[in-house]
């Protein structure tokens, strides 16, 4: 069976139309400090028949809905599409940091999943009808879904917003991709088991099947996959041509983990998460293959996927404002609530469980899809869905904003300049990360009469789990230690350093910053007092460029 | 309408089975230094009803052709695969080199395309049933057809084997590239024709129509589109997320070219192709941008398309042995004396018009579409695709074995140990590439009385066309000068001069090599020579080590 010219005609002009928007609306968010996918998904709503199918409904029947084989070529293309994003999610997910973050992160996302997940099946299953069931002999099921669609944050939403907050490599930020991290593995559990119960196996396999096959899949990959995958990568790499082998190596392995878990009754996605996490471990992977596959897969098929959300439904007949609202309420207080608590029994303080709380409510692509099977399968009606993509939608928009206002709080009065001592500003010729971080240890150490070794390794400590280049010449190591005031210490090298930043500038300035270890919330605040200093390309070149150490010092004051 | 998850399942099996093999097979081809898609042809003959099909019938239905909704969406796939490999294609298309190349290159092309063209439409035209026509009433057609699949090079796989053979960047190389993207143009064009009489249009225009409009948008995208592209292409690398925002444009700019010409009547990849030369000719287009859309292409959807062919039919049952003797016969008798006379009239040698020939043999991608497209037509029997696809693999094989032995043939005697000048060999200091070509020609001119400003204008005028960084740290600027003898000097660079080599290996060893104008096929059989000896890289690292000019000089007579 083959595609009429007119279908390809319609399948090319979809495919650009909606790559288009997405692009548009995607950089429109970027342009007010909102992650792009929010404007991918805004692009789709206005494409479909809210607004683009209401206007103009002849043009829009004649591009998406007019024919049967061109909304299965597309439905195939998005199906790729997101099985590539969270194949991409999965080699971003960083093991050993999960591990490294110890209680907090596992008090933030038990607690974070477990509460949500509690007043959401609690609200669906003794309350159906004010949530929209649409089958109330259905309604255990659609309470395991309310739950479990509250209960999932959403990973890449909160990575991005972590970054544009400048706070992705503190403490805080580490605790919150953590907790994601785990938060993520677990919901696709409870997800796979919410799904065979709805009957969406391929082949109709006994739930305590399809959740024994997971589990199983899930250990190998992590264990043994892992580690097979380790040994293979440097081989692939060396034998084959690059970068062609390693991709081809990816995607198939992503597409045969997908095929699995479809095929045991879970969702394909789910299988292309786990092998993303399996590949992504081994310390072999370039990093330029990394990057490769991702800008790919985020900036030509994550989008097609996006878009196609707001296709599927008319999000203005099927809105319904209490279903909305009951949805947003829910939402923020599950997650809020749930992660503030699991943060704060963990040793956070309140500000800081608070902000955290609000970094973790982002939702995304997983609750959707979860939306999508549900509304396939008859769950659920057009206008839960809609519920849940606003819902999504609100969550991570409004998350930033919280987290700043939170983060702000606890840190209002400690003023950065006054702390500035012109003696421990200095030029350096240090080569090296390690070299320079030393030469600015001696010197603290020395002024100070502190412990050199137990400093320098506190210091090296922190800079084995992510190195602290924050990018725009900026590196910003960090350690709290056993002294009663903040210390810190300014080096500048015309030379720059490399200190791995996520923009690839070398450091020019790096600044090594001490705080008392009994004010754990001290080094949060100055980190993000410093980086917001360097927010400004133009200010931050001429800061560079100061000739003498005192022009550097009133330069760096005006910052 | 969705696919369903068996579908999806099946899909997803599809295609990771369809890349697996590609890339195998693709990696055993260039271990025995063929062009990997004839690796990925034969995988998918493997993978098809050929093989896999006939040995493990059940297994081979469940994949491939079970579900019609999988079918399409692996068509779909297989379309916008064939659709990326041409706008790629495009990418590469460089049109001031085509213009450049003049007499010879217009000759070798408009010769190379007619008269094979014209021996297969009379061939077809006279004697029809021996090639296998299917309906007899559509004889001017299927001569039409049989003409146009004989004359089309393939640009991608001519261009993989001269960087094999070491002579991409000759002038013999650059003449078979220029000649093969002008065919490629104008086979378009008749192919465009050819598919307007196929009655293949999608709405069914009119041929005049048709050859009006592709004409138009033709001159429209390489007049006016290319400059409007070369405007846009730096505000888009600016303003929005570098590589999203490109990548991006690339892509939709492509699908609407393909949509357009598929609109019209002739086929989506002609569109891609053409909007492909119009953003490739811009200098804004970063390199990176083109390597990484250049790399996932050729990858992961171009190995899609390849395999997807022999999917298609059975190539035993649909074995015609005559037809297929019937089609090399032609299409090598077509293009080597075509293409050769064309060369010789042009003004080549004999061995080096032979040369020029067979390596315009190669034959791939667009004469394989043309027969799908016939055969769907109901144009032609599968005998005659699995004649034509066989055809494909047999020029595009043997054409790197025919090349080097006719370039042989015409560079026998020359020893080019015995031509070095110890006193000509020197370590240098420059670190520009135009710094190092100036000493070079310095030591030259004073050493053979020659005038400097007439050779550095020779020679930098053949670097501006192309840089001559051949690769393993070899650079090879080169020039025909009015001399009687061969003269040539080499530098060594420890440091390494940036030659943009395709490998990116700086140069260190620069040879500056002068030829005498009045014996043209001194240059290439020379820069093949030195070329040859630069291969190994183990001694081309030992070479670069030698610690002074007499061990250098040892070394590289040893090489």
């Amino acid at each position: 069976m083959n595609l009429t010219p007119e279908d390809i005609t319609r399948f090319l002009i979809a495919i650009s139309v909606m790559l288009f928007a997405a692009k548009v609306f995607g950089e429109l968010m970027r342009l007010i400090k909102q992650p792009s996918v929010v404007g991918e998904i805004l692009a789709g709503i206005i494409l479909g028949p809210t607004v683009f199918g209401t206007i103009a409904p002849d043009m829009f029947n004649a591009i998406f809905t007019n024919s049967k084989s061109t909304d299965i070529a597309i439905d195939g293309i998005t199906n790729l599409a997101v099985i590539m994003l969270l194949l991409v999610s999965g080699l971003e997910v960083n093991l050993s940091l999960v591990f490294k973050q110890g209680k907090t992160a596992l008090y933030t996302s038990v607690i974070g999943m477990v509460f949500p997940f509690a007043i959401g099946f609690l609200a669906a299953y003794f309350f159906p009808e004010f949530l929209g069931i649409k089958d109330p002999s259905l309604t255990l099921i659609f309470a395991l879904f309310v739950g479990t669609a509250l209960s999932i944050t959403a990973l890449p939403v909160v990575a991005r917003t972590l970054m544009d907050l400048n706070i992705f490599k503190t403490q805080i930020g580490f605790l919150i991709i953590a907790s994601a991290m785990f938060n993520d593995l677990i919901g696709w559990l409870v997800f796979s088991f919410i799904l065979g119960m709805l009957g969406q196996s391929g082949h109709g396999f006994d739930i305590s099947i399809i959740v024994t096959s997971t589990l199983v899949f899930i250990a190998f990959m992590l264990i043994i996959g892992r580690k097979i995958f380790n040994r293979i990568i440097p081989f692939i790499q060396n034998k084959t041509t690059y970068p062609g082998g390693i991709l081809n190596f990816i995607f198939i392995l992503g597409f045969l983990g997908a095929a699995f878990t479809e095929y045991i009754g879970i969702h394909a996605i789910f299988g292309a998460f786990i092998v993303g996490i399996a590949i992504g471990d081994s310390a072999h992977l370039k990093e330029q293959t990394r990057e490769m596959v991702q800008q790919f897969v985020t900036n030509i098929f994550a989008p097609l996927f996006f878009v196609s959300i707001g296709l599927r439904v008319n999000f203005i007949t099927s809105f319904d404002f209490m279903i909305v609202l009951i949805f947003v309420v829910l939402a923020f207080a599950g997650k809020v609530i749930g992660c503030g608590l699991g943060a704060y029994w963990g040793g956070m303080k309140k500000d800081e469980a608070l902000a955290i709380g609000f970094g973790m409510n982002s939702r995304g692509a997983m609750e959707i899809v979860l939306g999508i099977l549900a509304l396939q399968a008859g769950l659920i009606h057009e206008r839960v869905f809609v519920a849940l993509v606003i819902m999504a939608l609100v969550t991570s928009l409004s998350s930033a904003p919280f987290m700043s206002y939170f983060i702000k709080r606890f840190k209002n009065s400690i003023d950065i300049n006054s702390l500035l001592r012109p003696d421990l500003v200095f030029f350096t010729n240090s080569d090296s990360k390690e070299s320079v971080i030393e030469e600015l240890i001696r010197k603290l150490s020395e002024r100070y009469k502190l412990d050199y070794t137990y400093i320098k390794s506190e210091v090296m400590k922190r800079e084995s789990i992510i190195s602290t280049g924050l990018g725009n010449h900026l590196a910003l190591p960090h350690a709290k230690i056993k002294i009663s005031e903040v210390h810190f210490a300014i080096a500048v090298s015309k030379e720059g350093i490399n200190f791995e930043s996520l923009d690839e500038k070398p450091a020019k300035i790096i600044i090594l910053l001490l705080t008392p270890f009994d004010h754990p919330e001290l080094q949060l605040r100055l980190i993000s007092e410093i980086s917001k200093k360097f927010k400004d390309e133009e200010s931050v070149k001429e800061l560079i460029e100061s000739g003498d150490i005192n022009n550097f010092i009133t330069n760096f004051k005006a910052l």
